[in-house]
């Protein structure tokens, strides 16, 4: 629930809202986005929003889609746009991450050498999943808190942050020790608890759009991050469910320049898992950085046919080394239109 | 992982493999499902899959979708097909369960008061959610814990077995503690930690199908409770996205007959959020009886306009008492037709 | 153009409106539809709806997607629904008309073998091709006139009116000459100048779904015919695309309760085209029935193995007799309820 | 029905098959595409199917959709890429042509005036439709001949080739006289008479995918143009219908890097139909760009509140204008990569 200030409310009226919330024992948080000014609270019975929306100062109370605003708050003139940072990375500066990675943590050898090659290939971020979320319950489950000590192994080695995915509430903390940002997947979109869990922590957040899910439903579920106090949530276009039979996914880039106009977080493109070919792959990061997108996110295996999932999208090294020159290649050509207006 | 034995194994057969897993630590289970006799065990690694399938009296070892066969298991010609119990209610029998209740547990009064409201009407099981998976954080969340007491009393009261929604794999003891089948809703279907939660504890569960799934995957995501060793799944079609306007989902009723080409598990159909229009709900759970559904799963609530969610599909209960009474007098014109065939 | 009068404009204000459009040389016609009573008009510039919207006894004029309103005219209290007759078949009227034949007319010996068939398990009109659309245009693409000869003569031995595609405005005079009712296609549903054609001359039309179409987009496509003079529509749910593999389309059916609640025109169901698969044919027609469609049309052949096309979903005569035995117990078991209410 | 030669059959080898179907009386025409030598002509019955199989140096027959290959050809080694050329307009040779006019052309002078604008900001072709596609009979439905010898006019006094959509296989003579490129649209797309009849003609014709069509099924579209004899054919990715409600429709940008490994037809993007909001245009004209399309088409208007239709997509001839240097920028920015490999 959000309670809003007037443009011209005095700070008077911000303590009288905070102190009949914590007068009833709720949390409440003062925040400006995009130039407002707010206290931010949860859901509410009907009797106290009327006795919040009587006080003098307060503009109106808001609840339900209408006030998915942290995610919505687009960045008022003046304003520095929202960044993220992921250790040295940072996302929505300008700058083009790329995170590389196997599909799966497969064992700490593979896994080392994968680094090593995307580092040197011109990543700027390691992913691989430990908890794999796998159609069926008789596939490969991931290894695990043995999988999260070889990304952090890695990570440490190669001087990337790392990203792996959580998929259970349960596992958050243990999770958080050791990658440097959470992955929230496309089947837990709206894991409306696990989303609120990783908004309780600090690390920043990947959280990818689900494959039914409108722009609408996507920021609203970041939201469920941004109200638990995370500020650093990068949203991941990685291809919704259409009717295409010739890719897995069908990429809705159109996405990228949409959110653009909503919101003021970081945008990033996944076009292995948008497509399933690695022929694909290539072309459409390109794309992405044309339209512009703040970072892509690709699978790399150095052997792609010993790969324990996904093998047909996972590119070589050196095609992520193509892929990285390209997409700064376009960003480059692109730089002064680009951040100024779309 | 399923280790499937030869027709013409003997149990000796049967027992190396159960040995050689117990050996390694690993849990194994046998079972004989349409006809067919294997082994059930955690996905393993390339050499112990090659033991295994060395062993003489063994036909092949399957995992990943390929070896979704706890759920794809059709009944054999001379068994009896399976049937989920709920308290007194059968799923699967040919009788038709109705679960009617409110989208979300408002309040103990108001739910006793639609309790023996949809009693009265004609329904077999009561429904109502205590956690709601809200597209916002800031719409109305459940009353958690109160909920599910008020649930209790509810079913204790009216005699109706309730089942109620459980999104968090931390809350899965709760739940089971009060409700009497736990429901996973559609944005939940690949949360497959949660999935393998409630396979691990023996109360029913009712599996929504997710808004852009394929059978094979709805299928798969059955799999997972099933392996868990709960064996209580009702399968409920629930409405796909597709393009349209006119309704929030789009039913995809051929899932019904087409499911039951592939399962002998139990399948319902939820009308009122496949179409989210209180106006089509009792022509759709017509046509959900007439395709062969075991039951439906519709909102009722005694006065809509109060209602907390999904005001504008629920049924009054006057409505539901005839959508009752047309299921029933489709399944009775059919009767002989639909079981033995289709 | 529609120019609609006020309720209590008197007979001059008609008089008024058609005699300013014929002075410009504008073909005009007044119709009354659901209690309301307008001038029908080609769309005319901005000056000349400025007069019209000035003369006396004009409410409002209207153009675009709010003027469609001769397909979503609802039956007005008292006035009688609107029914389609084609030959002694009736749509609309409570019955329930089977529609089923070959996919293609692939020669007259045949298509002759297989209307006696359909006539005797309880068809009551003939379907078949004669210009097919195939994807490929190295497929069979139909027999031309000479199919629609063979059609003819089916017809008239077994006394069943025949129904058949049209798909280029050219051959509409042809098509007309041997057909009771003109198909439009689903691949045509967009093809204006076919409707509009199709709408000017006097054969009933049966107009199926495009298969992206949304239920706006197909009354709009209804109102080209009925725009021409042709009020003899009925509408054919056959499928929308969605992502699903288990079916060739996803079957709607909630569009039959919902096109109800929008038009007065029949509705009927094509499950053969939708599922793409014989086998599920049978439990949704009956789904059609119970849902309150006015008719299905299904694919019949006496050798599906041998047809030319879509021979995977076609249904044998003794399958179609069971098929219209069980929708016409469903329509039976439901009579009273159906057509007065949803 | 193609009739596939030998690699090694020797030239008496295909005058054998022309002289066996001449005989018969039916057309057949000599290819040779992607290195393959090949007998097309229309689909015939089996026994004349098993009498060319039989013929020495023949070495299959297919129909269907295993049989689009003059679509499906990709360029062999050593052969040069196809090329569609419009007056001087070359697709598929690098360059990059901008497409750019208005929905519709709405009276002459507007458009002399939008020509000129789009011919000053960098346009190639001018586009604008005489005769529309509209969902309402009711709607502005072009001006028809009027329309097109406006669009003579403008293309004449600018030097632009024009591009304008026919929708009647009976006006595709009279707008063959006007146009120098004729478009199909994507409700048109399976209007397979008018695909035939534009192919048997021979100005150029740009194939706009349908909103619900499969990339084989485009491609098989395509296929009826050119086995008309029309080798002129460029291909054009406007955006399928899925569930997005941000956008009109949803752009399938991996189309363009697939369809280039299935063919080597020219495919350009529409970005504006895609969205259908004009401020979405340029990051995806951008995007298009370096996903390796060989151009785009877009909608402008000097005056946009004025446009008779589709108003909000329109750009503004400044806005086109940066659009034509972005894209040139991020094409040479990837000129050696592109065209090599993917």
């Amino acid at each position: 629930m959000l309670v809003f200030l007037r443009p011209d409310a005095d700070p008077a009226a911000r303590e009288r809202v905070l102190a009949l919330l914590r007068g009833e024992g709720i949390r409440a948080d003062h925040r400006t986005t995009g130039g407002q000014s707010f206290v931010e609270t949860p859901p509410a019975g009907e009797r106290l929003r009327d006795r919040l929306a009587a006080l003098p100062g307060v503009d109106r109370v808001e609840t339900g889609l209408a006030a998915v605003r942290l995610a919505e708050g687009r960045v008022a003139e003046g304003e520095p746009a929202r960044t993220v940072e992921v250790g040295p990375v940072v996302f929505g500066d300008g700058s083009f991450p790329v995170i590389a990675g196997p599909c799966a943590v497969e064992g700490r050898e593979v896994l080392l050498e994968i680094a090593a090659a995307v580092r040197q290939a011109g990543a700027s971020l390691l992913r691989g999943g430990a908890f794999k979320p796998r159609t069926s319950p008789y596939s490969f489950q991931g290894l695990g808190e043995e999988g999260l000590k070889a990304l952090r192994e890695a990570g440490d080695r190669t001087g990337l942050p790392v990203v792996t995915e959580v998929m259970d509430t349960r596992d958050v903390p243990l999770v958080a020790r050791y990658a440097d940002m959470l992955q929230v997947g496309s089947r837990n979109m709206q894991n409306f608890p696990l989303l609120a869990e990783v908004g309780r922590q600090p690390k920043p957040v990947l959280l990818k759009r689900g494959m039914a899910a409108t722009l609408g439903e996507f920021l609203a579920a970041a939201e469920y991050v941004l109200a638990g106090g995370n500020r650093g949530v990068v949203l991941c276009e990685r291809g919704i469910r259409a009717f295409g039979d010739e890719t897995r996914n069908t990429l809705d880039l159109a996405a990228v320049p949409a959110l653009r106009l909503r919101t003021d977080l970081p945008v990033v493109v996944d076009p292995s898992h948008a497509t399933g070919r690695a022929e694909l792959v290539r072309p459409l990061a390109r794309a992405a950085a044309a339209a512009g997108a703040d970072g892509v996110m690709v699978e790399v295996h150095v052997r792609p046919e010993e790969s324990l999932c996904d093998a047909r999208q996972a590119l070589l090294p050196e095609e992520l080394e193509r892929l990285a020159a390209e997409c700064h290649a376009v960003r480059s050509a692109l730089r002064t239109g680009v951040y100024t207006e779309a």
